[in-house]
């Protein structure tokens, strides 16, 4: 596997753009995307588990669980289009529309895709508007794509997209991606959404297991604030155009492509926490000698959600108590005087937790150590061999400034 | 039931002591209590769901399922005794000796408590002094009480006692209670611990019942910042000195004794979250109209742990799009379009979202109603008849002073 320039563009058959169409006010943001395949891309999404969903989630999950083909995707931030009762499925599918019409697609094969404020209805003539604009912008070069990564941004700060190129039964096929995430959800903002695409020749039912297997390790291990978004979507659209004979699971390539995925996606996630509302510090916790890989995972993320563990990250603080405490109550048994605790950046390394107890370490070390802007807790359960890594970021004055005073 | 003066020494044949003994620096602060209970009471208690468990919380856990009997109480503020390994065993047995030599008790009959730093020893000696002094100055007196209530705080600004008496039986029985709680766990101090006392004649299963049941109503409702301590206890002693003949379960009067501690532990647990690390003002969510009990109260707990709608309540936000987003990630099933919430305070109330979408309601009005000191959302899910309530503050920048800053 080999990362190159580009994003969702970099694969072959897909033309994208963004531009600033006016459902956000300030004219510098842009605020709608479109992303085109040249021939029907078979679609696997994963969606929010929030009970409560916005209207394009259940109009993309709805195409991913029944046709599982589409052709083009129109995206919109500023608007999230939730809470918006029925009138927001009639905007969705009118949406929808507009772009069928426009490059004569069904209509049955486009997915729609919000982020924005909570329980505002679609500004309809705008959206109206930036799609026909957006059509006549479609291009597969590489700022095209780019353009489109920006256009879904909400109060991130960096844009995200990456692009990575592999061999699959003797052909080069190219995996390309964009998404968006700072607050889970947000007064004027929010969600996370990912949109991947390649060329490659897959089953829907293959492709649609190996994102839902990926997402698992890489987008639900993620935490900004806890908080999940009705918005959440991931998706990725295959259009087998790099000519391969189909890739099946039982292929000696087939995990090269599984690894790809998590690539890709680990780089968005790590991207998200690292720009995450209001944050100075991005970290990772890092769960080895678990019993279960599961148990693993909730281990792990129980520590990135801890907000007293946040809060410690942010005073760089070597808090070892917290993040016992926070494994805890995770609800995985496991035995705490078992556990050794190491905190690692670029500034090195050092134990300072010993079966269960606090080492005898230097705290000015510790903080030197918990001081840059990306930082490392590695737990050892030592009851089993499972491994998982969650990433968080900090608590700041910042974020509740962004949370609590948006108004002001 | 009437409220009456007092806390822990209110009903008869408790007394109690409180004093700085020295496991704090700061000599202002009282950190050591004493409570005694003039013959064996029959004794029960819930403690700390954290896989984590200090070891106090395991010698208190292992007196209510062995003897269930109790004579004296110790605790200390400053040091948790948690993560410390056996010797936190050894420090704990250590303490009720001490106690139980002193008071000539059975040394299985002395429950002990501790809140504080996480991963350091006791001070033993500086204990063993305080246990010999607070014997010295043991008082039935309600400003004994007091000064018990004072030396169990730990970055709590306001002391929590309350006692009320009821008649049960034909007798006038008093139940009296302190406790303490500003953040769940911390870099020096930490935990809720509450401790009741009452004269009531009960079995220890009646007795252990009825608090059980009682705290998935009010302290299972309480989150200052999500993180469950590794200390938390509550225990009630019950020495039966009001001279009832012993209340069953099936008595008349059964309901008025369940009352009179839901009253003294709902106050409590309103108490702790209005005295939340940094918090300016604390919110009650209620939710009625529920399918299930165990469903509303996932439902209004899922509210008060939000950060966002924390940073919301924070910024006199009536953020309904949050609170929606909430209840939809506590993993309860609802129609979102059936949702009704009124925001309500002294300064008045204010139906915001009907039938999920938001009312045309006017935003001034709004943050007039969410200014006072204690606010209220009341969602009404229109899917049955169950009701819960839980208590929440808001997230500040003074919470992260206090736990990220600790050190500037």
């Amino acid at each position: 596997m080999e990362i190159i320039s580009g994003g969702v563009t970099a694969p072959i058959g897909f033309l994208a753009a963004g531009m600033h169409a006016g459902v956000r006010k300030n004219k510098k943001k842009k605020d709608m995307a479109l992303l085109v395949s040249k021939c029907p891309a078979k679609t696997a999404g994963v969606f929010t588990q929030n009970v409560v969903k916005a209207a394009p989630v259940m109009w993309d999950k709805a195409l991913c669980d029944d046709i599982g083909l589409c052709q083009a995707l129109v995206v919109n931030s500023g608007v999230a289009n939730a809470c918006t009762g029925e009138a927001g499925d009639v905007d969705v599918a009118h949406m929808a529309e507009l772009v069928a019409a426009e490059l004569q697609v069904p209509v049955d094969q486009v997915a729609v895709a919000s982020t924005g404020v909570i329980g505002i209805r679609l500004p309809m003539e705008t959206i109206a508007h930036g799609i026909c604009e957006l059509s006549g912008m479609l291009s597969d070069d590489l700022e095209s794509g780019s353009h489109a990564a920006e256009a879904i941004m909400t109060t991130d700060v960096y844009k995200k997209e990456i692009a990575v190129k592999l061999q699959i039964k003797g052909k080069t096929i190219t995996v390309g991606g964009m998404c968006k995430g700072s607050g889970m959800i947000n007064p004027n903002l929010g969600t996370v959404l990912g949109f991947l695409t390649t060329d490659l020749n897959i089953s829907q039912e293959l492709l649609q297991k190996t994102l839902r297997n990926d997402v698992i390790d890489t987008y639900n291990m993620l935490s900004v604030d806890g908080d999940t978004s009705t918005n959440d979507t991931v998706m990725i659209f295959a259009n087998g155009m790099a000519g391969n004979d189909e890739l099946l699971e039982t292929d000696a390539d087939y995990p090269a492509f599984a690894e790809a995925l998590r690539y890709i996606n680990t780089y968005f996630v790590k991207l998200i926490a690292a720009d995450g509302e209001g944050t100075t510090r991005m970290f990772q916790v890092q769960v080895a000698g678990a019993e279960s890989k599961e148990g693993a995972r909730k281990l792990a993320k129980s520590v990135v959600t801890s907000n007293l563990v946040k809060c410690a990250v942010y005073g760089s603080d070597a808090n070892w108590g917290r993040l016992v405490c926070a494994m805890g109550q995770s609800g995985i048994a496991f035995d705490p005087y078992k556990v050794d605790i190491i905190i690692s950046s670029e500034a090195g390394s050092l134990k300072i937790v010993e079966n269960g107890v606090c080492t005898d370490y230097d705290e000015e070390r510790a903080t030197e150590i918990l001081s840059p802007d990306q930082v490392c807790f590695h737990a050892d359960m030592h009851a089993g061999t499972e491994t998982a890594s969650a990433w968080g970021c900090d608590l700041t004055y910042e974020y509740i400034k962004i949370n609590a005073e948006y108004r002001k």
